[in-house]
């Protein structure tokens, strides 16, 4: 018997939610390929697709849309506490804390209920970015900005976020963003999700849960590092020796490279495209703009060789600073998207849900007697 | 390719935290049987020692229930939000909310950090029972009762929970159930804090993806269960023609049977000598009781046969009712003792730390196309 260390390469599930293709560079949700919903859909359209297994027909979406905005205010309790906590709390703190009470508000209980399945994922989604900028206003000492429902999804969370209404481009940008982040098949956080439901907790349960996991720094958080890599660069010209310097260390490259991908990361391409497009709004005259296209130019060409490429998370943390978005709030806007894909994966893992119960090989003693305090060494 | 469903029987850890042998009836922890550690040790002494892998020296012991001890009293932030949500959330998201939000008053953030350890470990056993005792009292409209630190660990509990001071043997025999459920190798609970701690997320995101995870029907709940199920028999003669019947259908006999022990589950045998213990002080004119020991002779007689034995969630709802704890206070009880089990799985597994990655097995369509909404059928 061998312990199978992280499940390595293990199936745990049939899925057919999405797929990858690391060597040609291919990401599907539900079989389309990912830069087809970038251009056409939008992120609640792309949320629908991937938890029920299809594009909403017209009326479909409509109501959708219209549940999802019916869900953007929360409870004036959840408000409250986020008023009396310590400012200092990490966003995913109050992300995994926030989510199990939510469930106190939606009568559909029932986990093998479909209903329940629809009334959490769009509470979730509805409640999610009120959550999130309400606690980054508030852990900055501001008002809170109500949810306006006339804005579309990614607007009106930049709007709640910042404070003033940001131009319709940003909001289709970061909307496009949240696409980006929707789905990627198993990893340690879908894992967590799947295997929390399994045991028939409620959507809450899991999508907290897996907040939880997507807060270590394995797994959420390589964006944030980026932007904070980038921003410790004093000069340009230093980029190349910076860079040089890593290398000869042995040092990973972050924003660089993935586990998956032996090609471009699809997504770092429709990123970068993104960021051009924003920067075309925002004047290119930008500090930190600059040193990521320098840093990119520098690191491809001495990566190329080894296939190295820039991942989603290179450009992304520029890209979200450049909307306004600080930096500890990269990885929670990544659960806010990645909802989608941890409901969708609940709800299908529920069609022939079997409890997760792994086992251990020990290696302790057997036997011992217990030595009472005054004998013990 | 196949499916590993459930990942029965897949070893996931190395650990020498507790043992199970199920054909003998056998459970140890750190090697020392059970019943031995019910007869000399308190709940805290087995939470150091299978945390930190040995019985604490008498000045470790002291310094170890001062610490918790020092951490029994909630921040007023938890309590003025515990008043403020619907009086019918269910406590364990209650559990699972409160959690993650402790981390923000504990400085020791690094997760790879024994500081981390110990603190979180003495933090959540400090705060843990004062969330729940708080949550039941405000939950039925009364005043919470703040904790008294010259009470043992299992009588300030009950006294939180009741508002009076509970007999000490009443304390004591909880505390000896807290033992009984602190550990148990692994199944779902522990398995999802394992894989969220892989990630390096903080011991707190992991005991509240674990609570999560117990709040599942098919994983804690089941002396819940039992206890409705002998409130509901009217008439104690009843009870073999109720068995009878459920047999005839073939159905599960609650509280009776278990996965792993093919013989007496050991923790049954000792919660039966508590309930006793404690009917020694109650009385034993007291209906659920006499139904329980009719319920428990009659099964056997038809089960024995069988090998199927009462497990621990037989007797375990009975005795918590004697001791006034509400029933949808079982499961949330549990976790209250397993947060134990759960850290010393987080703190062992981070030794040889492997980020988990399972993977699936793709079913789907490719390269499908995009449809406009006018087009969808």
């Amino acid at each position: 018997m061998k312990v199978y260390a992280g499940l390595a390469g293990i199936p745990v599930v049939k899925s057919s939610i999405s797929y990858i293709d690391g060597q040609k560079g291919i990401l599907e949700y539900r079989g389309i390929p990912i830069y087809e919903l970038v251009q056409n859909s939008n992120f609640l359209e792309v949320s629908y697709l991937l938890v029920f297994g299809k594009l909403p027909k017209q009326t479909e979406y409509d109501q959708f849309l219209c549940d999802v905005k019916n869900n953007l205010n929360v409870d004036s309790s959840i408000i409250n506490f986020l008023k009396d906590i310590p400012k200092d709390t990490h966003p995913m703190k109050v992300l995994q804390s926030i989510i199990p009470i939510l469930s106190a508000f939606d009568e559909n209980k029932d986990v093998l209920d479909e209903k329940h399945h629809y009334s959490a994922l769009v509470r979730l989604l509805g409640q999610t970015p009120t959550v999130l900028a309400a606690w980054k206003r508030i852990s900055e000492g501001k008002e809170i900005v109500e949810p306006d429902f006339r804005l579309s999804y990614g607007e009106n969370f930049l709007y709640m976020l910042r404070g003033e209404k940001p131009e319709k481009a940003e909001g289709e940008i970061f909307d496009k963003c949240l696409i980006l982040h929707a789905e990627h098949t198993i990893n340690a956080s879908t894992f967590t999700a799947i295997v929390v439901v399994s045991t028939l907790a409620d959507f809450y349960s899991c999508v907290s849960s897996a907040v939880g996991s997507l807060s270590g720094r394995l797994h959420g958080g390589a964006n944030e590092r980026v932007y904070h890599m980038l921003s410790h660069i004093e000069k340009i010209e230093d980029i190349p020796k910076i860079i040089d310097e890593k290398l000869s260390r042995k040092e990973r490259i972050m924003g660089f490279g993935h586990r998956v991908y032996k090609t471009y990361d699809p997504r770092a391409l429709i990123i970068k495209e993104l960021l051009e497009k924003l920067i075309k709004i925002k004047g290119d005259n930008i500090p930190l703009y600059q040193k990521a296209k320098e840093f990119e130019k520098v690191a491809l060409e001495r990566l190329k060789e080894k296939k190295i490429y820039p991942n989603i998370d290179f450009y992304s943390g520029v890209l979200y600073s450049l909307l306004g978005i600080p930096p500890e709030f990269y990885t929670p806007v990544f659960a806010m998207a990645r909802i989608s894909g941890w409901i969708a994966h609940c709800k299908e893992y529920l069609k022939e849900n079997k409890l997760f119960r792994p086992t251990q090989i020990y290696d302790g003693g057997h036997n011992i007697h217990y030595i009472p305090p005054e004998k013990r060494e």
